[in-house]
């Protein structure tokens, strides 16, 4: 790895462990074992360093979204596979997290990836709830802009549990307990009845 | 307001505001008024004011919470006004944004109140959700621990897509998504079928 890639990957770390306010360039240059030299002969500190750490941060978690929702089956499944992919529960959301840090929150260009990772996200589940229920697979009476709101907070709201908890069991609580109430709005669940 | 008191609402604040991390022994001071000599005359440090800090934010949100939850009326109405009850959404949750803290979870006097706070919340939905379930007025195929979780998980993840957004609008959508699909296990809903 080049200096300028291991300087980025080691912000996304210390981004995602001790959030922007908490981590300094010296302890990017530590984690990257490059010296202050090499870090502003790359970037012109850490503001620039941050935007290319959070810029591919979020990237990375709109392209593992979009392969378990575009995954071929039923809107609920797609969903549910969402809801259940694995993931490091205990380090949280390394974009979610970015919302607590009120100097990234007060800078547009470090916070515009986050605001743009959500809306994307939620707008993609709304798709797929509008193609389920097109399909005839949903109840017509869900909405699918509030219900896919409700998905992706089920999942940040978890890791904030989990994290609380110091256990990744509220979060796979609070994630099946959405999914049963989601399958209990597909149309085999109701044919049940 | 005595100086001990100003320190104390004003490390909430803080906390609040920027998180542990972000928030400096100086800046407590500047925003109580008091000077350093005041501080460490009643408090010894920073973790001793943040821990009276943080256990009071605590005890507040749980009074909040069992306030709405402990009225009278039937258990999906009592939820839905914990999930609909007026918020300071764009500021985050004062105890959920503790989670995102490294300092605060890696000290148990810090993270004990938010570990405790959240396990209650959790715990007081699902007797709720029981107490409904026992009254008639819930499926009985709806499990009150994982919906309770759940329930607490949209709430949290909303104040994300709040802060994200920089807009309510999310949040609102979050809570009434769960609302709704909370409503439709209910028996008065399965009876309009």
């Amino acid at each position: 790895m080049s200096s300028a890639e291991r300087l980025i990957e080691s912000t996304r770390e210390l981004l995602w462990e001790r959030g922007y306010t908490g981590t300094s360039p010296r302890a990017i240059q530590q984690r990257a074992g490059a010296g202050q030299g090499s870090m502003y002969h790359h970037f012109s500190g850490k503001p620039e360093l941050a935007r290319a750490a959070i810029g591919r941060t979020a990237e990375e978690m709109r392209a593992t979204a979009e392969a378990v929702l575009s995954a071929p089956g039923p809107a609920l499944e797609r969903i549910a596979a969402y809801l259940h992919r694995e993931r490091a529960v205990l380090r949280g959301c390394p974009v979610g997290r970015l919302t607590q840090d009120p100097d990234v929150m007060a800078d547009a260009t470090l916070s515009e990836p986050v605001k743009q990772t959500f809306a994307w996200l939620v707008g993609r589940i709304a798709e797929v709830l509008r193609e389920g229920r097109d399909r005839g697979e949903l109840d017509v009476a869900l909405d699918p802009e509030s219900t896919a709101a409700t998905v992706v907070a089920v999942v940040q709201g978890g890791y904030v549990l989990a994290r609380a908890a110091g256990s990744s069991e509220p979060f796979d609580r609070a994630v099946s307990g959405v999914a049963s109430l989601l399958a209990a709005r597909g149309t085999s669940a109701r044919n049940d009845d």
